[in-house]
């Protein structure tokens, strides 16, 4: 079915953007948190690069605690589950990255995920985040879901630029060089 | 051979509706607890995705004990096995996730599940029941087996509404769109 | 090597019957204990599907301690070895269901199992003893063997119905619906 | 190369009887102990079915200290090693299974293996000793190799009565029931 | 997209030199610490060859700390991660084991990598660095992503001797024996 | 590139002799310690087999510190890794045994392995020393290196004897049956 952006905003959810064998796609990321040691579930029927991308999201967050003015022990003291619904479906690649680390620090710090807000992008260790492919079809399926803002990596302006200012009209473009930006531009005061 | 609705309730064990190569069949999802330590174990000749259906079911509880009245120990201090007969059949997809997180949640809160019930849908971790797809096959063999109470996701009152009103006698749907709306219908009090 | 009956009783010893390419056969299923920490230790060229099911037998036994009168700290320091010779014939299928949950019973329990007696079924998380295939074949191999009491399910009465009385000369067939029947009638009081 | 008998006994090394796409041949067994927590190392380009006999061997001893007069602690607060040479040549099948008790028995107890003896043997986890195929070849070997006493489950009797007598010169046969015929008649006291 | 060095220094990111399908490539390698207990996670689409490489890399650091100035409590009490970007490109072989060993040792010691360095070369336990293929295509993407200093093994000098000297202008090769050779070079005092 | 014996010796450093499809080889085996709990990592991407001779070599110093005059809480309070350069090179088979048990010995007791001295042959748990194959190849690399000195299982001395003369000017060969002979030829006092 085809998926729009939700109304209500969840602490944990955030909207990515998908580019499928079929054209782009919105997707979910969601992320949850319960006691235990540190632990990392991953389930959506996901590869391995995109699980990569949950391993590296985490970690960085955990690198950065005081950077980011989160609890180290809240991080050592819990288990944390990140979900990519649909779960017939398989993904992969590494595109989910910024989708991911904003997910995560979502229910970490308990800030909501502004509303109306799709992003796309690599992320590596140090917190930079990397440009991904498919922007035109990410861009048209966010734009069918009723998306107004996108965070794009500063790398993907070209491609935008390159995109027929008809299909842009409505919508508002973030390009961000690491991960801070990131989270600045999406997790609500 | 034919399954039916099971006259005895039982703790933890919930129909579930299944599409298969043959058709629609109603399958039993069983939870069971013992002492340990948060593990999960599942059989049932389960396949991938399936398997992650019962880790987000369970995540999903961990996950909101406050919101859902659980006791946080009870889901530290026990192990938790999760199986779908019969086990020569291999069986996979997320369309069992809600009938997992009913049976799990039986078992935790020791309410039985209310008798010829059943109910298809995949869950996400922020408790989402996502629509699945063989609605008509399910509903036929859920007749057939005597169910009078179904519980659909609300995004699946369209297949629903395609299926010739003859077959529908007698059967009572439930639309929903959370785990709580589902565990509000499924568990008796 | 053609089996037979076993003349000694032994603890933890049980009979099975199993439908192979060439025809049905008398297997027997042991289980031993050691000090350890509830640990299950599975051997004899065993597939998923037959592996699945000694899990759901300790399972059973452990979340129905009370129920059985078990001692709940003998299964939290013990390991326990179920074991099916002979290890060149791989072995697979739920039809050793109530063969091991009786074994592992027997070895708990300190019982000897009844002499004489063989049995197949698929068992079930709650305890339901499901009806599995090749019963013709089975009840043959048995009598060749020397038994003279068979458990079946309730649901596979139709299945011997279908056999000429002449093959059933000399049996005793006990038809159960529960595990808790199983092990009534198998273990010595 | 040709192996033939050790002069010298050791702890711990016993000869086994192998049967192999060239013919009989003999194999060591060997087994060591040192500081651990009851683990079980295998080495040797061991096979699943030849991995399960070493598991079964020490659960075997495990779970009969008692009757075997065995220290349990010893068991507890160490950890075992089960090799055989040549890393080379895969191997496989059950019928080391008497030859790694033995082997393990012996390093356990300190008690040498008597000189020039051989053994071939499935065993299972009450301590029955199984027959096993290839027992002219294997005893061919044996005779080449300067062995005078052989070690077979009394159900291989009816295969040593198959073969010529005068490949049989010099041989004396042990045929025995359990794993505890094995130990009394290959251990020095 | 094509990779440029880096204006700012990071602390534990350090510019390997690659060689692939297509040419020679650059690419970075980031390492980060946590609390945690000496373990080692790898991102980056690694190969099991290159995984090696950093477990080398954390292992020789481990086993000098005392040569190294390093503090052993740092080693026992934090978790490291090294990830190679960009996720979407499988990567393998040994020729980034001194970029690794680099990187964790920039991010253990705080120090950072000098501007304008690129490197390759593969490592042993001992500290000894290894030549390593493709020299010349490797030599012509640094300069392309304007790189001044190289380090290579000793024993790739006459590889770069091979190359005209044209395309050597305004590069800087530093010939290395060992690890600490290689992190005399490139961290900052 | 081709290998020459190391003008210096190294702790924990052991030369070898392989033989692969394009002749004889001479290979180091490296040996490291670090503070841990007695793990064994294995690096240089080496086969099962490999692998397991490196299990038998930690294994049988385990269980002979007495006889060794080792201190067995090193074994119990370090961790151990073995390497074999080049990591680009796949390696396999049993014949790297008395190198690795040799490295490991160096590195536990701190002693120096002799200069210009190469080995090469099968270990067993009892401490035996088996022969090899590729006698001739690994001996004509052995004098293109440089070495001196060649440790062989006694059971090699027929594949030497069969050597014309000439190749071996300038060799002096060791041939041992055990461990322990090795250990006293390699290591300096
Ligand atoms: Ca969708
Ligand atoms: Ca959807
Ligand atoms: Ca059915
Ligand atoms: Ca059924
Ligand atoms: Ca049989
Ligand atoms: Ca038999
Ligand atoms: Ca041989
Ligand atoms: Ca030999
Ligand atoms: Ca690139
Ligand atoms: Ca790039
Ligand atoms: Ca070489
Ligand atoms: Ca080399």
């Amino acid at each position: 079915s085809k998926d729009t952006w939700e109304k209500e905003s969840f602490v944990g959810v955030v909207t990515g953007l998908a580019w499928t064998a079929v054209g782009g796609e919105i997707l979910f990321v969601e992320s949850s948190i319960s006691k235990g040691k540190g632990n990392l579930t991953l389930t959506g029927n996901l590869g391995d690069v995109m699980k990569e991308s949950a391993v590296l999201a985490l970690e960085y967050l955990k690198s950065h605690v005081d950077k980011l003015g989160l609890d180290a022990a809240v991080l050592e003291e819990n288990n944390f589950h990140v979900h990519v619904p649909e779960g017939a479906i398989p993904k992969d690649g590494p595109s989910a990255g910024i989708t991911m680390v904003t997910s995560i620090a979502s229910i970490l710090s308990g800030r909501k995920v502004k509303p109306r807000l799709a992003m796309t992008g690599e992320i590596t260790l140090r917190g930079k985040v990397l440009p991904v492919g498919g922007i035109k079809e990410k861009i048209l399926a966010a734009k069918r879901a009723g998306i107004q803002d996108i965070i794009l990596s500063r790398e993907n302006r070209k491609d935008v630029d390159e995109i027929k200012p008809i299909y842009l009209e409505g919508l508002n473009f973030h390009f961000v060089e690491t991960i801070l930006d990131v989270l600045d531009l999406a997790l609500e005061a």
